[in-house]
């Protein structure tokens, strides 16, 4: 793996060496940790990485890598950049034989994340989009009781992603993470829509295998002087009839990583807490409430396969996150090997489009005083 | 006290009798538990009442009872039939010098609410609508807590009631809760909306002290054949400029009684659910969080009047519906008293006709595909 | 009902009578609320008693009430005194035919509980004893499937019951619950043993229907000067071969009234929280984990009995408080209307003796470093 | 890091090598992964090793990578075998001047314990024991609050280590996890006692920097035929005066890994439950319950220094575990680097030797029915 962004200091690029190195199946080889090249070897020697495999640019790490031996050189680049250096690493790297790891929101428009999408289809390459929350066990569980039909027909979902963090101005501390976020130039139309809220759309998705045919969206911008969303509050209506609501923000005060979905069916429900993923709780009409845990009673195979560690024994944030990476890693494999794998289970292009969508309805829904905003 | 409606086997009745008797403040003397004499007698004798005080009519119990000595005849009304039988014996009893407990919602119609508000103040009679979860000790407590200024201005809110008692066709089988409730005749023009949707709305006007100016509301009938909501989502704009969303629904299968509040201040924040009443969850900008229990540590003097027996004795939903009965009888006593009491503290006409408009502006908005429709 | 204690200001006083008016059956009609015969008028009036029915003793009230007609007299007494005084009024209440309901510990003594049983079975009257937290709907539940085989054979059992409240000295402020606790004299030879152990020790045989033949206790006094218990640790064995720990404490800095049991068998095992009563937990070789609810799904008869309101709508301590006095009731009309009830279901003599059984094995056991002894 | 033991299927190899890379410190580069050479090739292979780095036994893999340069050999090895297997390498890693990370209980008899604190002293070289709860960053939190005296004296300690997995005889089946474990020759005198009494007298010992100073120890044998314990339940004395109980099992069945523990003290409480990991419950004389959470408001620089990741990112299991592994190798990377750590953060030998005593001072109590037994 050969790492463009996540320097010293940096959350997620930190998050996403973690999590590829978990599983123990992917090696940090390479990286272009910052733009100044300097930083970068400072960067890379601090992760126990060779000077010359450190890189001040993505474009350098890619043509070189590029001239390495095949058994040498990385097999794929993690991206972990602010959204607008997202593109064109991407496409840099698809266009010269190299598979991508890319945070999300996939892109800073929602054009270049079709173009992206056509780019990675025409490379014959892989991507993968860290929608990491779809990594947790229990998570696995609540869609394959929605795909096996056991709530029935979904009538009626919650959603929210609240964060407090963002409650006092702290863009103007020295908190690097704030600054960007609220700047549209890096962080694109969205603020915590494409930060948090994109999370909360592929998690609905993902866990119900139903669309979000139209939303109407009520944002806030509470921060003096903030330019993009804070805080958003949605109506939406899913393809098949089904209503909800969404909520998320970034100046809940006091939540931390308040990410949970309720799904209501017809037979069953089920309600699932980031912040306490090892728990999946279902209501169902005649029998008590259920509970599973993960690698615990009468789980689904897609569940069990996920659990590393025995029941009780609490995986988290970085397990879930690392799922991602080894379902990416295990295709990569077995592509390398002339294998081939079915339904592989990590988020792809597809997801990064459904999330520039889901930002762009949103943006113009509130522009319309909360009108209904389809979204394509 | 007598009892208007009520009679064997209701559920609302027995509620409001065992909440009223908890206090040992008021007895029940008297009754028109139902339409038919006989069964309200039957109803009546085995509540330990003399068949005398047993009534077949509300019209027939004001006048009778009217005629008793003072000291005999009951001191007030307690109003506990579907919607449609509310504001008539409400009307006639004030009017006839009684003083009245009614349950919620206040009417039929807004305009019934608005001339019954009328009444009320002509009549110098004393008037409680029983929005019964305003009496837990520690919705109380999250008042005070907002009132003093401890969570600074309020940003964003979060209220849901979610039950799923309606998750399947119930108001088919002998089901006479269900039954009426699905009838507008006798519901007026919510279902969900009026019978659960206002208790929301008032926890959220009562516990921040801010009015919803706007909202817009996309209800669900999911229900095979209903005319009336039984699910709602709802986007609510309050007057300082907060914004938040509403949920209720009867068809959230699984969900018993789950109202629950979550108000975002600029300062400090705060959680309480119905269902687990006895934990009011604070968070703040610099300290851990925060939990107070009723006659628990640091609770404002308005959550401590609340409590009947020490921390860790859990109170519910019979209590928090008795402190209503008990605000209203100490303040009727002191009324009888010739004494004066300031700002007693339960539900009136007023929160009644709150109540309508909400169901009113959220029936238009939902016509009107979810727009922003103002509370008036 | 008659009350023996409880005067103004009395918490367990207030307590017995709110739980036995919450059902409507019980009406109080006398008193000798304190051993002033003025405070017990004070006291009375308060309750809303005329002055001739309100006593300056016991011996006062039985006789007086006896001479009154039939239909006017009390029909029972219910006693709210500290542990010293529970013997003499029972016994004189039972000689004089009247039935008893009696707070816990039984007595003062172990051999006035074995005559108090005797005196009980000679009067042929009615004795309930307020082991009020078997009253709780989900308590019936765990009994039920214990007694139903549903949880195999019992191996493994916890118990607690852990109050701070007596963390610092407070019997050297004007805190009368304390001081009396505290006193030998008024509360026998335990402290929290007897104010809170017994509750332990009569949840565990009442769920399980299993007795605690022997137990090794290491009791505590870390208040300054007190001389009884106010820490216990004990190592319990049940006549079946289960083994298991009970801890109690009026020390436990923080904790309010946190009474806990878990049952383990071969088949299935359970928890329950007195604090949050409303949810039973269970466990299962195959299954997820299920939770119970008060009139939710699947529960057993017995659990459904007890239940006063739908799913969801919270019941705490003085609903479970007034089971034992509804079920005392209904057995004392059956028997005034002539007829026979199977197996009543209150606290008895018999689960008086055992208390005073498991408060002298455990002072015994702790005076012999903790060696086990046997409960007779 | 070479390993000992932990072939393909082990569970605690498996927790080791992942725990271990989580930091990116730490590579694994050699094996003794089964006493057959062929197997330790297989498993080695699928670790991707070479195969020359793939030993038959712990004897050869220690002279071998002795022999290799310095820069090339392992640092240090990490003993993942049964309990009967981690005096010998221990021994022979560390008189051939390699560290060693060993897993729990120390060693298989209280002699060798002792004996392997002295080489470990006279080596010279780096010790640690997985005592892998410990790392969590909310037991740092606790133990820094009772070290900074805001609990002030500690009075009473409730610890438990529940797990059901041998409620069924599991062992005659194909469970190589069950079968070593009730095996005294592979796992000592200690069951469920060695395997994971010892994590709970550890957490004990750890947190309030007392010493259990006697017990009486009620053991159980449930399952058919077993010779070892596989359940106890405990009376604690701490040297300060301090009382308890603790309880462990691994017939309780439902219970999948839950070691919690409560400490009272004077001033506060407080309450970890390792199943909920990052929730720290405390409470107070005057204030409110306050809760903490992993990089949240209010910790000890200490509870900081341990979290990856910002609140609400739920760290587990894993985490805590490779914080063990991560102070080691911080330590480890200081001394070859001839820097100097004042008091490393890891559990030692002397933990070790203190495990040991605690299983011998258990099963001596035991048998003599549950006699009060000093640990020495």
């Amino acid at each position: 793996m050969g790492m463009i962004g996540g320097g010293t200091g940096s959350f997620i690029g930190d998050v996403h060496r973690k999590a590829a190195s978990i599983d123990g199946m992917i090696d940090l080889v390479c990286g272009a940790f910052s733009s100044s090249a300097e930083k970068s070897i400072t960067s890379g020697k601090a992760l126990y990485l060779n000077e010359d495999r450190c890189y001040g640019s993505f474009e350098e790490m890619i043509q070189k890598e590029k001239e390495l031996p095949e058994d040498v050189r990385m097999d794929f680049v993690a991206i972990v950049t602010p959204n607008h250096m997202h593109f064109p690493p991407a496409k840099m790297a698809l266009e010269n034989g190299f598979n991508v790891v890319c945070d999300k929101p996939m892109t800073l428009t929602l054009d270049e994340a079709v173009e992206l999408e056509k780019i990675v289809e025409k490379s014959g390459k892989l991507f993968a989009l860290t929608h990491n929350y779809t990594g947790n066990s229990l998570v696995k569980q609540a869609k394959a009781m929605v795909d096996n039909g056991d709530l029935g027909n979904i009538r009626k979902i919650q959603v929210q992603y609240l964060q407090g963090w963002l409650s006092t101005a702290v863009e103007g501390t020295d908190n690097k993470q704030a600054a960007w976020r609220v700047d549209p130039k890096r962080s694109g139309i969205g603020g915590a829509l494409g930060d948090i809220g994109t999370h909360a759309e592929n998690l609905v998705e993902y866990i119900t295998g139903l669309k979000i045919e139209e939303l109407a969206a009520d944002l806030g911008r509470f921060g003096d002087g903030r330019v993009l969303d804070d805080d958003g509050n949605v109506l939406i209506r899913m393809e098949n009839g089904a209503k909800g609501t969404m909520s998320f923000s970034q100046i809940a005060l006091g939540e931390e990583n308040n990410l949970a979905i309720k799904v209501y069916g017809e037979k069953g429900s089920l309600e699932w807490h980031q912040e306490n993923p090892n728990q999946l709780i279902t209501h169902w009409l005649n029998d008590p409430v259920k509970v599973y845990t993960p690698n615990g009673n009468s789980l689904y195979p897609e569940a069990l396969a996920v659990s590393r560690i025995p029941a009780g024994h609490p995986e988290g944030y970085l397990e879930a996150f690392a799922t991602i990476y080894k379902n990416f890693a295990t295709h990569l494999l077995a592509v390398l090997n002339g294998e081939t794998i079915e339904n592989p289970d990590y988020p792809t292009a597809k997801d990064g489009v459904r999330g520039m969508q889901f930002i762009y309805a949103s943006v113009e829904s509130d522009k319309n005083n909360a009108a209904w905003t389809k979204l394509s």
